[in-house]
């Protein structure tokens, strides 16, 4: 019919518009064709290979951190994480090292050839960030601290980016490009799970958003399959989903001693549940059994 | 601290209580500890190998059917689905061909010895529905019709449940359970999707509920990627996931012109993608190019 | 820019689309410029004048209903609720006195002169309900229990409708018009929240649908206090709140003795609560202390 | 039975914790029960009186404020907003006028005697917002940016903090406690709608947060009814019910000329409309029609 006709040139009209506004974003994979791959240390992220960041949710301790190195180490791995500034709902809730926390972790990279991820949430700590970590994490809650995003974006260092709690995929995506227009494009998304009304994990893991993150932009894209679960006991099923719909890369938290970690200690993987974990992905990875 | 040894006592207590509780249900893995199968004219749903339910949104012809009928047997498959009773937003859409739509997929299951799985949408089709069909599906829509929960559960044929728009976990599980204690406990749960705020996507894919659901009952799982996306290009990767995490089965609707179907038209595959889609998911399944 | 216009062309042709097809909706203003009123035993609900339904969640005893009836009748008020049939999510909480309860209810109706609410959960208990009650309620897990507003549909008795705990307002004005198409006119609309990530309520209470509802359809609008918050000392800000921003009644749940109810205990008003609740009602109403 | 005392115990150990938790909470009701009232130039936000907060989305010239100022002070009222430093969700979008911004919202406010809030973004710029403005608005996008809140604690301003738009009440708590934490306990809470599923309304506002929150803090409680419904149709009929409910103000945008306005032309009130809409409260409150 004749409205039918009209519905289709409008759509069409809508859908150009559309188009041309994503083209102009410099994240967009219409602006760039061709995947960015990222070098950290050595471990290139994003070139189809899955990489791996595991590490305690709180730096703790020099020990409790290079605890965590070794193990990782001694699987052949390349990246670190470890939280030195913890937004923390409560004031009264553990808050982390700070500046403290940057230098252990700084020491025990350097000791193991780690490469570091950890959460800046300041723009004056963003400066001060580039002499201990090699990547700039910006968490969740700071996903529309866009004053955040540009002090990331101007500086010349990889930056992990994680969706927001409630963010769209397109706003995920305008975040991202905070940082690109400032002249920063070695940018990791990270999907963490989104808030919705249900409760039997602490958020829900959107897992459709990798295929979309990925046709949307040129950039990698990992998932954290702890905060998005909040249960230990899924981390494994949800990583194999992570790199089966085709993720860079995948996040976990490890502890020594999860029981006694300062936060999260619900959902970080002792050292055994990490060889586990790490056996069984490398198996599905392989189809080998290590 | 002493109110730290309150607050681990107050907790088992309340997990003892739950763990109770659950344990009383008649779906749920402590109940029965080995997993259901499901026996549909030989194919075994929930043993392990991954079931496949191909078919259009709606029954519109024999025709139409029958097409897609054949290029689902020629891949050497057993599961059939088509809607005759659609229940649809508007009272003005399509709103299925009802009966009718039922002697044609009778016809068509016999012909090429498929499996037929159709929705049923009130109690009092449920007798009528034995005739014709293999799996009385129960639309989302329907997860808390307990009236229709109850009449398929009196009755002597699989049922395949789907999870509704905004249920949890739990409300799912006991919808189930609404079916099994009326003696009915061949039961397929399937996931397709939950309502969230984000618009990227029809609905949302949890992911998670997969091995949440497998771990807290005894029944096969299978994941709707149709509706849980509501886009055509996200049906393979979100498909992969679903596998990888340990899926008994997918869902995909099939036409054999989308473009003219009554209903769904822009989250069909055509029969080259459907073929695409298949041949992906086998050598993912078979580490072979089919 | 030419950019604009365009746009503007497109969304002004999107827009008379979707007026188009909104007129022609049976339940919408744009099809009829006056509310609707509908009598209920001489109450009229809808003509500017709020009304306001009590009773208890589930029907219990004769005894019990009688008294409510007793308190809401010396208020001077009309119209009692009350449920029969009770959706429950576990097939083994109380589901009900049925039959008896809807008995119960026309008794203590006629004694007292009330006009009687109460759910109906199957089509096949429709034309029962007719001797019975005076309004038949549609339940918010029933909402798109299509079958069962289609039966509703066809009796010549008032229909409370329920808004479903993830519908939208469309989907919503959707499942009336499935009523109305039917050609039953006679739909109060009832808002009793929707499901979203905040846990401080039991749903959360959807204010804005009201103005809404009132703009898109003819329909009186009720809002359920009890159901949205779920927080028996927020009833009396939330009905407040209804009334002010033109609701055409409040609905609550009175019970005789709230901490032995066979449901809902921790939500109903006892008799002490219910004259303070309606003492504040009125003032605010009438800017006059009873 | 045994097993009901025993939940019953637990249930008052757990309550027993949580409510010492909360009478923790600088800004809790059990730590302070009577109302916190702020002054603004004279005007008492939080004495029972209700406070209104008007004025343009964003600040574009002295012109277009100064007018706005006007009609504002024609009214006997005393707060008026407008955003310098504006977070939007594209880089590319107007990002307000800065510095130069709260400079003429200085001039407004001294010539018109106003007092001015204005939203700051950056931990950089509160000490620079001293200077110029009475309020320093937290949006929603940096309700836990909690750098912004510490530095916010730490002057002697008072803060306007917007809800999250997918925080829990409990989450808004502890970010109002970040700020109280640092010395600064003059907040006033601002509920702004919460991101759900319902696409009718820009978000939904949670109307039952007012009452919670009430209850919960001593802090006054404002209602943005602009950017919780995003429809200019729905500013006078939500801030009814907001006023009904107990808010302790209302906020809405006024522009001098909505379409051309650089952000947010669809939702701000131009002169007419806010006349229209300040008579109708004023009805509202006093009973009188102006």
């Amino acid at each position: 019919s004749l409205k039918h006709i009209f519905k289709e040139i409008f759509k069409m009209g809508l859908g150009l518009q559309e188009e041309n506004q994503k083209k102009a974003l410099l994240v967009s994979r219409q602006k760039k064709a061709e995947n960015t791959v990222i070098d950290l240390k050595g471990e290139l992220v994003g070139n189809g290979i899955p990489s791996f960041v595991f590490g305690p949710c709180a730096v703790e301790s020099y020990e409790q951190v290079a605890q965590v190195a070794e193990v990782v180490k001694a699987k052949g791995l390349k990246l670190l994480r470890g939280g030195a500034f913890k937004p923390r709902t409560s004031p009264y809730d553990f808050q982390g090292l700070g500046l403290e926390g940057l230098k252990i972790l700084k020491q025990v990279g350097d000791k193991y050839d780690l490469a570091i991820i950890s959460e800046i949430v300041s723009p004056n700590d963003i400066e001060t960030a580039l002499d201990y970590i090699d990547v700039i994490q910006i968490g969740a809650r700071n996903m529309q601290n866009f004053e955040l995003l540009k002090a990331a974006g101007k500086v010349n260092k990889p930056v992990l980016l994680k969706r927001g709690i409630a963010a769209t995929i397109d706003e995920f995506i305008h975040a991202a490009e905070y940082i690109m227009s400032q002249g920063n494009g070695n940018i990791i998304l990270c999907e963490r799970g989104i808030r919705t009304y249900e409760r039997a994990t602490r958020n829900t893991l959107d897992i459709s958003a990798v295929p979309i993150l990925k046709q949307e932009t040129h950039l990698p894209v990992m998932v954290d399959v702890t905060h998005s679960t909040g249960r230990r006991d899924l981390l494994l099923p949800t990583a194999k989903a992570a790199l089966a719909i085709g993720a860079d890369g995948v996040m976990a938290e490890v502890h020594p001693d999860p029981a006694v970690a300062l936060s999260d200690s619900a959902q970080q993987m002792d050292f055994k549940q990490f060889d586990e974990f790490y056996k069984e992905i490398q198996k599905m990875l392989t189809g080998v059994t290590v």
